[in-house]
């Protein structure tokens, strides 16, 4: 049936195009992942988000949805009855989309400069210590939402385990290729902990890319993903 | 009782600072407008939100939510009841979730910068026409959305009425200290008639300032704001 089709157009090493899938996991919606081309942009995508011309796009039947988070919402609103990724008390649903807001406008950017590296060596410095600031902000986040459960959404994944934890394979590359911890066992051990267990989820699993894989990757997908992104 | 206590922290002239106000007058909630000192941040701001230091902060009983699309959410979630602000339909709020993104990531950033003024006449010539490009766009959303009736959202105020008509001031005071016309009879029709119906509906009149009004306070504000607004 057309309106249950589901298709997602990104790559794989976007944290923002796996945002959406691993919501899609959540709900256990089948669903086509449509590889966009590296280094140019494909008619559909260019027909799907005429606006910012950026992945991730979902598309729905006869319907478009844009934007990693809105699609993340789309998709629990949609699929209602299906497992909950955003709270259901308004007070925590803002809590979690001011965080996701947070994530999205502080803490990514800053990772997105030291996963395409600069020359300047201050903006380097600088930049790992708004990602060391930002992690422990919400190392705090985490110890009060998950109040001793595994996930920032308690038991299961939620909106801002999704929002965060998208990034694990580019947080780890950062650490690798720049020598740095940015999970700290001792300093922030909670996310550390959480990492793993987000990471080890059966939703999660097979779309964290191995650090390895993106390191390989990583040169050519980073000077075409400047391009491409959202 | 403390828990129904409301008080919205910020500054008359602030876009933001309205959305909120629209979203309780909506809901027919009472609430205390406490306004921010000019040119520094209050104890309480500075409490309530820590990360951003921003206004609109919205305080609800011993709640504190910020940002303000999120406050618009949480009050349409929180005093589900009362008119609805968000459409009900999964797609439609993803669309209109979008419109709102776009409208604070492309749009506003734009008027910031026509409202303060700024020394190069190409950049302020390259902001003019992103604004006209935008609500060209926003045109087009409105026809599609609106389907004839007065608003985004229908024949009642929802939330990209809010988001977009919160503005509706420095639009006024855009187009009068510039000598230009950004919301068009002919251009931009739709808009042009929603943007009466908008600044004459009872939970928004007494909000939009008048344009006088803002050009004589509005040095003196815009200056103050730069650091402040959120």
């Amino acid at each position: 049936m057309a309106t249950s089709e589901v298709k997602v157009l990104g790559i794989w090493p976007s944290p923002y195009v796996i945002r959406a899938r691993i919501a899609l996991n959540i709900k256990s919606v089948n669903y086509e992942f449509v590889q966009e081309p590296i280094g140019s942009k494909s008619e559909l995508l260019l027909k799907s988000n005429p606006i910012h011309k950026k992945i991730p796009v979902m598309i729905h039947g006869d319907k478009i949805i844009c934007e990693s988070l809105i699609i993340v919402q789309y998709i629990d609103e949609f699929w209602s009855s299906a497992p909950q990724i955003l709270p259901s008390d308004p007070y925590d649903r803002a809590i979690t989309r001011f965080w996701g807001a947070y994530i999205d406008h502080k803490l990514f950017p800053s990772m997105r400069i030291i996963a395409l590296g600069h020359e300047d060596n201050e903006v380097m410095k600088k930049e790992l210590n708004i990602i060391y600031e930002s992690f422990a902000l919400l190392e705090d986040v985490f110890q009060k939402s998950s109040n001793g459960k595994k996930f920032f959404g308690g038991e299961n994944i939620g909106y801002l385990d999704i929002a965060l934890g998208c990034n694990l394979g580019w947080v780890r590359v950062t650490e690798k290729m720049n020598n740095v911890k940015v999970l700290d066992e001792e300093k922030t051990p909670g996310l550390y902990k959480w990492s793993q267990d987000f990471s080890d989820d059966d939703a999660v699993k097979e779309l964290i890319p191995e650090t390895e894989k993106m390191i390989e990757a990583g040169l050519f997908f980073m000077n075409k993903m400047k391009a491409s992104q959202s």
